[in-house]
């Protein structure tokens, strides 16, 4: 399987980013989640003065073979028209990346449809959707060591480029339904707390797609490995973000996570690096039922709350001044002593 | 008293503008808050297509006579030399002006100092400070009406500078007390409840700023008007801003409620006129105990929770581009019938 080497940060930086960030002219704590974040971008970034650049929003498309169970409100279809939409810039991601300065790539993962590459989808097709996981595995070992490599060399690429912050976000019609079968195996919550309503189930379909996904589990014959889970549940551009947050830790940038999808790609990361953690930025806990408890297994605290479950990495990007704020403010703020202010905390 | 005529947002819109957020192209809901502030923006500027332009934080600061009870963990110098810091550009809220590109105006309702005006802070200064509220009323009903009067015209002529959206932010070592006390007046909440550590207590500080604020609620002997318990209990950074804020409501601006000083200030300017609430954007839910209590009161939902705790309009300022963004989804996004997508819901 394709091999990632990340370390986790160096921590004979942390004193003294603490006491710069002591002091500071605010009483000690006051900027709260800016202050962690700063911490955490310093130890990542290895400095007192962090920078953040060309920020980019990898969104990875790909269509699921368990749709055909009826596990989703959206036909399959949405994934190509919506991706064909964002292309066009009228998504809702479109309008964030151009608010917040993110350059947006848009990756065919394994989408059913032929889609208009001239326009900017970069291909990494590694075949016209998932098979079905209700009766065998999504994909075979090597199309999953095939995403892990392409998400990876995506990455790689923008970081040529001199991105150091990346989102992920993803468009799959049928993905939240390999995310809760990840969830529950990854973390072992029970497998009703994990299934959602998706793109807009009603309770009968919630219940449905449960038994679905219950009835998956079982027919699993698989391993306890995480390959074994990943590649048998998962969907295309899910283990593409997977490869490419790998990535994005070996080469110390910062991640930011969306919504329930990329968490559960997050989780999957972890459990095959554990380092990669050190590098994620959790940007928003979304709608989708199971996203809270998905968190707090994971230890992670979102940074937004604004009940949005559209996925495409929207909400990474809305967190994303927050954390140029943690940034600027190590770069832009006052020490007590230089603006001979009382040290009042 | 002065007087404001605040009206109520026309209704009529409402349906216009939920059919036009229910056909862009995305999941109905699916983008959260974004949805209910496009909604509440496009009522208050009653359009399909809201614009924000020329943001503002206007900053009041002012000096506490009940600091002399021991209130607080800060010195009262530090209100002064903050407001030297923040002229000279060094403190958190400026670099969150810069980053959101706000306009920083810095007023002096009533700072005990010769502050230096020539570089840049409006001289609005009713006092040197407000009396000790243990021992009698901290501002005459005259000095009252003055903050009210001098608030509005500053808010008045940011919205003569094409300013439609404003924050409040706040510097006066002791302001704490004199918002857990309205509090506690304004909703009923035990006392105990509406009190915090402020700028750092730690819990004998908190239990003997508590027994102060007691004595202080036990002795006042105003009516049960929110005007005399303003006059009373308030500060005049404070009371300026209720006065900004009401004019802001009358000319229809959008209102940014930072944290707990500034809720209060809300709270108390919706005690004078209940309508002011239909402009007012809750920015963040702040570390200060009572603070969530007083939202929940108020019905109020903040849109961050970072436990900050600076004040200065820090909070306000950082949610500001989750409204950029509601703006901008009902500007940029894309419809269904318009992008040829199934609508899927």
């Amino acid at each position: 399987m394709k091999d990632f080497h990340i370390e986790r940060p160096d921590e004979s930086l942390r004193t003294a980013l603490i006491e710069k960030i002591d002091n500071l002219t605010k009483p000690k704590g006051s900027l709260g989640r800016l202050e962690e974040l700063a911490l955490q971008i310093g130890l990542v970034q290895q400095t007192l003065s962090p920078t953040l650049s060309h920020p980019h929003n990898v969104l990875f498309a790909a269509d699921h073979g368990i749709v055909e169970e009826g596990v989703s409100k959206s036909p399959k279809e949405i994934t190509w028209q919506q991706l064909s939409n964002i292309v066009h810039g009228g998504a809702g991601v479109n309008f964030l990346c151009r608010q917040h300065g993110f350059k947006l790539v848009v990756v065919d993962a394994g989408v059913d449809y032929d889609l208009p590459y001239h326009k900017g989808i970069i291909n990494c097709s590694v075949r016209r959707s998932t098979r079905n996981f209700l009766k065998g595995p999504a994909m075979t070992h090597e199309e999953m060591n095939l995403c892990l490599e392409r998400g990876a060399d995506i990455i790689g690429r923008i970081h040529a480029d001199g991105c150091n912050v990346v989102s992920f976000g993803e468009m799959g019609i049928g993905n939240t339904s390999s995310s809760s079968v990840w969830m529950h195996l990854f973390t072992g919550i029970p497998l009703k707390e994990c299934v959602g309503a998706g793109s807009g189930l009603d309770a009968d379909g919630v219940l449905h797609k449960y038994r679905i996904l219950q009835q998956a589990v079982d027919n699993y014959t698989g391993s306890d490995s995480a390959t074994d889970r990943i590649a048998w549940f998962g969907g295309y551009e899910m283990v593409m973000a997977i490869g490419g947050m790998l990535r994005a830790a070996e080469l110390k940038m910062l991640i930011l996570v969306d919504g329930f999808i990329m968490t559960n790609c997050m989780l999957a990361a972890s459990r095959l690096h554990p380092e990669v953690m050190a590098y994620a930025i959790f940007g928003h806990q979304g709608d989708e039922s199971g996203h809270k408890l998905l968190l707090q297994a994971m230890h992670a605290r979102p940074l937004l709350s604004l009940d949005l479950r559209l996925g495409e990495g929207t909400g990474a990007i809305c967190a994303y001044p927050i954390v140029v704020s943690a940034v600027n403010m190590m770069n832009e703020m006052d020490t007590f002593a230089h603006a001979s202010i009382t040290k009042y905390f």
